[in-house]
């Protein structure tokens, strides 16, 4: 049966959800944010839509064209919730400016993202998730702690099959940014693809090598040994002070990985996607960005992660 | 502290929670999904955004100066969920087509509303609501089954001080459609504002009385007194027949009121409205509205209602 006019039924992108997609998505939302709030995070629900500027403050000039933007009625540029993390600056910078930190936030929420090939990929061009923002922390124990969150609230959900594939922006900054300015593009653009021989022609030193360096803990050993007397080493022991402190149920799930570059203009410190068995793309990522916190007139160092909900909700046992 | 640029840091309306509201908030939904899967209500999630056409579909066309209206990339004019009952018979001729009446679906989510006036009284143009949609079924049985449910919801809650004011658009109706065209809005105005002796002047027989009539099971035997030989006859005989079906701890919160004229043209048979001790505005509002589904390219009678969570969330003991 369709409607009477000729239009469609929905805009591309658009998730309509009944039956067990919303079971399984309430459900999974319900353990995320009691494992959340059983951390300590305390949930914030900041508006559906906000300024445009907050999210492109947040995320850089890249975010405009992916922005779901409208005017409002006094004239002013409004955008859908790009993402949380830019609403949480903002929060944590106007309405709980007077909190002390460290501040430990949570959201559950739906972002919208105006990205031509996702929705070419038939993929939503509104996503729920679930997050958490620990700010105010800039030392390794903030790091361990997002990622054992991270690594925990999967576990809370029922999900056993699961990889965090954990960097450090600090591996590959220093030779990336001993470039000359206009080379970077292209080697990043050879890194992302893991064009050895490319690399081999463009790339001097460490970048022919750090970033085909994927494993558990013996990867650390092989990257601290191509990085030895490079800016790289200091990376490289946050890491190894991270396997340290993870337990072995944590561990098991973490795979050490240099040739992530996709995140390095936002990441400051460590970064990590999460991957489950079954799922054609990440189910989640995060990372440190102690520079953004800045940008919205509070400075505080900041580490956090986003899960796709509906994604993960997918992969259910 | 504010924002580093001079803009506001969230646009007028926009809610913007942290703390104790979003626990209330929470709780709330959680307590309302409840009910409403209990009740065997299947939870639908439609998508933020629609073709604005839906929405002026189902709610005529003064709703399109109040959506939050913008163009998709192909140039197709949507707009921010207005309400859930549009995107439920969107849904139930479409994607639901197949499935045996009668419907039972429920919701949780945010609608937007850009009305002026509410935004120059401080309200929210982003309001969580929640409720439900009996599709298929034209017997008072339905209209029992919503009004129950909606009473049951509340005091799941934990609010015990709230009424319904329960009306019928036939009680009315025949009257005002018995009027020359050119005076009906002049005399619902009269009727909106208790203008008795306005109403003397403008208006023969049972619109002098009937409007004034507000109470409980003694206001049906006035109402059916007045009405008596007139077309509303029929109307407050179902009144008393829901009446007679309610159960005395439900009947306790129920007040027949005569006098509500505002959902005349989108009602069909029963209508309330519902209000919380200490809340300004009705914390939520439903009726029967048969001729709704048929714009859709699905005729089926339909009753339900919806309630603002986040008012009922202020007002929770």
């Amino acid at each position: 049966m369709t409607l009477r006019s000729s239009i469609a039924p929905i805009p591309p992108g658009a998730p309509d959800l009944a039956g067990e997609a919303v079971r399984r998505r309430r459900l999974l939302q319900r353990h995320l944010l009691e494992g959340l709030a059983d951390a300590g995070y305390e949930e914030i629900i900041p508006p559906t839509f906000e300024y445009a500027e907050i999210f492109t403050r947040a995320g850089g000039a890249e975010v405009a064209d992916r922005l779901i933007r409208f005017l409002d009625l006094d004239g002013k540029l409004l955008a859908l919730r790009y993402d949380f993390t830019a609403s949480v600056a903002r929060l944590a910078a106007t309405k709980l400016a007077d909190r002390p930190t460290p501040l430990r936030l949570s959201y559950a929420g739906n972002v919208f993202r105006q990205d031509p090939e996702r929705i070419a990929a038939g993929r939503p061009r509104e996503v729920l998730q679930a997050g958490a923002e620990l700010l105010g922390d800039r030392e390794g124990g903030a790091d361990i702690e997002i990622l054992r969150l991270a690594l925990g609230l999967l576990r809370r959900a029922g999900i056993t099959d699961f990889q965090l594939n954990l960097g450090h922006v600090g591996v590959l900054a220093a030779a990336i940014g001993a470039l000359p300015d206009g080379d970077r593009p292209a080697v990043r653009r050879l890194i992302d693809r893991k064009d050895a021989a490319g690399l081999a022609r463009a790339a001097p030193g460490v970048l022919t090598e750090l970033p085909f360096i994927l494993g558990r803990a013996e990867a650390l050993d092989r990257a601290a040994r191509v990085a030895r007397g490079t800016e790289a080493e200091r990376a490289i022991e946050r890491l190894r002070a991270v396997d340290a402190a993870l337990e072995p149920d944590e561990r098991r799930h973490v795979v050490y990985d240099f040739g992530e570059v996709r995140g390095l203009d936002y990441y400051t410190g460590i970064h990590f996607e999460l991957f489950v068995a079954g799922a054609g793309a990440a189910v989640g990522a995060g990372g440190r960005y102690d520079d953004l916190m800045g940008r919205f007139g509070r400075s505080l160092p900041a580490v956090g992660f986003a899960l796709d909900v509906d994604a993960l909700a997918e992969r259910l046992p």
